[in-house]
């Protein structure tokens, strides 16, 4: 798949185990209008204090990301190690340093192996580099199992343009946002405005509605590059291209959120939650969101148990109004709970066959009033927990 | 141990498996001054409805409870079963119903098995009854894998008294509290509004300062009944006597507290977490909190891996005000992290071992003001998973 004007890279630089892709690179041929958010987390890996002081200016020309090393807690040292990195991919593009934007995952609290960065730079402007969005989705995996990919075509005043990008999960996936990377690219032309605000709503309505495990990053960073150099004409808000990108935008960032709840740690399961009938969108979200976070509802979802009162219970801790007599529960179709107490007739048994499946969905009606939100959460499983008690080992 | 004026007693009704007690009475000669902390959860099981409006009169006689059944969201059947298990006693005590507090704990959902209560109460009446404080505390057992019982002596006026009590944990165990029954008989005379801001203080001081698992049931309760037969005068706030009592009745509360972290579902590691140098103790124990929810941190524990860095992110997105510049963290008392970043040497291999210990802190300094707090927590172990992907089963 072309995007104009993008040159993506990626190479082996012994980060991670031998034979396996971990440091890429994201070139333009032009500075590109650029939107960018970052982990909410006090605690910010140096790359995503780097990258969070170069993106306010709304441009950028390439983004170099390596995985295996978070580069976080890692003090002034990582502070220098991330500024070289940035300066080693300038000098190389001949651009200025402040053009480069830079992000790391991996493990904290290890210096970021320099030596083995200014050794495998140059690797990233041979033939020998791999060059596509799979190249440059699998060099940034960790414990991911799969490379996540989404790529769409858009229309703007006649003129066809490309949206593509990557993403990364598995583990501390957890509003807002998640241990996660996510990284696009478009050729179209985009106010940067415009750009900033429909990127920063796609991500709310996608990569802050997943939860793995409630816990977030330090290195977490969504950047979006647009160089124009398809040629359509300037995309502004409030058009109906503004609208067509805007929801392009979503429906890519939403495909990559999903992907990352499928490839979720150790998850067997992919589970929407969907809370209706709330007082607000914000109690709906809330109450979903505990749902999803609650570990004895997880672990029942891992053992196809149709525990509908680990739900109820962890809507009722989730902090919103709530008024147990109203209350309604669905696995996909099949009602389990109607005004507070169990539906009966044959309820458990149709309950455990949605259970059995590999994607099902959560209703939970609070009766209330108009409400409602959707999280995407997977379940808890023995092989989460053997992977991350492993992890470093 | 005698508790005067008391009697205990447990019996199997068949609610949970033959040979496991599960029905159990606490009655006191006279009606005693009672106090009542229950579940904050907006989801509240029948039994904790119908004590919280019975124990606002400060002054209780009795209390059952029974285990295997939350009879949680069971709607007005519940609410009736409930009354008719509180009647059954009242009847055979000879006293006012009101005087009668119901606890329940088990899965959630299923209607109480009534006939299997009516059936068993007479036997709580009969010699082959169980009637000492571990009958008590097993009665109470779910996932729990040992009785959790503590008791003291103390001396008002030259009056020596008695307090005891028993708890159940295990699994559901969070603030504000936890899938939890607790509850506390002495035979002291306690002025009733102290006795009430004393137990709530030390249920702050315990229940509300361990997590297993994050999850607060629809259940939880935690009773004190003081029948004064010890025959001391009236202990009063503001006194020695009150200070003494506070601290037996704080102290009493914390251990079964430990016991009941020790005993989290699938535990394998008691950890105390630390947090130091906060801008306030709300500060510290919403930082240790979320270090002690982490899923990230907790099967760290359980893998015996000294990751800090997950630690340091927890208390990075806890919310509260963190510099990560002046952040410095400990296993026991190896330096791990110093101003934000690894202390290096050999901290790596000396806090790995300390992680091997059945039991550690973590202490986490701030380095920001003089808040501070301790909460407790267990690993989060694949035992774990098993026990609550099969629950119900």
């Amino acid at each position: 798949m072309e995007i104009k004007g993008f040159t993506l890279s990626a190479v082996e630089a012994a980060i991670k185990k031998p034979g396996r892709l971990d440091l890429a690179l994201i070139m333009s041929e032009t500075p590109a209008t650029t939107a960018a958010v970052y982990t909410t987390n006090r605690v910010k890996a140096a790359p995503v204090l780097l990258s969070m002081e170069r993106s306010v200016t709304g441009v950028s020309q390439a983004l170099v990301v390596n995985s295996g090393n978070a580069n976080a807690c890692t003090g002034g040292q990582g502070m220098s190690d991330a500024r070289e990195t940035s300066r080693l991919i300038a000098e190389r593009l001949g651009i200025a340093e402040d053009l480069v934007l830079v992000a790391s995952t991996g493990v904290i609290g290890k210096p970021l192996p320099m030596e083995r960065i200014r050794g495998a730079v140059p690797g990233l402007f041979e033939p020998s580099a791999v060059t596509d969005l799979d190249g440059l989705a699998r060099s940034i995996m960790t414990t991911d199992t799969f490379p996540k990919i989404a790529a769409c075509k858009g229309e703007a005043g006649g003129v066809t343009y490309t949206l593509a990008g990557v993403a990364k999960g598995a583990g501390m996936i957890m509003p807002n946002m998640a241990t996660m990377l996510a990284f696009l690219v478009t050729d179209a032309a985009v106010e940067p405005g415009y750009l900033q605000s429909a990127f920063r709503d796609a991500v709310d309505a996608s990569f802050n509605i997943i939860s793995v495990d409630g816990d977030t990053s330090t290195n977490d960073t969504a950047v979006i590059m647009a160089n124009g150099l398809a040629g359509n004409t300037l995309i502004k808000a409030g058009t109906p291209e503004a609208e067509q990108f805007g929801k392009s935008l979503r429906e890519t960032l939403l495909s990559l959120a999903r992907q990352i709840v499928q490839d979720g740690e150790g998850a067997t399961k992919f589970v929407e939650i969907r809370v209706t009938g709330a007082l607000s969108t914000t109690d709906a979200k809330q109450a979903a969101m505990a749902v999803a976070n609650s570990l004895l509802v997880k672990t029942a979802f891992f053992g196809q148990d149709a525990n509908w009162g680990r739900i109820v219970a962890a809507v009722g801790y989730s902090g919103v109004e709530v008024d147990q007599e109203l209350i309604s529960l669905s696995f996909d179709d099949v009602l389990m709970v109607s005004q507070g107490v169990f539906a009966g007739g044959d309820a458990e048994e149709k309950g455990s066959e949605v259970l059995r499946k590999r994607e099902f969905s959560v209703t939970i009606d609070l009766g209330l009033a108009e409400g409602h939100a959707t999280v995407y959460t997977s379940d808890l499983s023995h092989e989460y927990v053997s992977i991350n008690a492993d992890y470093r080992t």
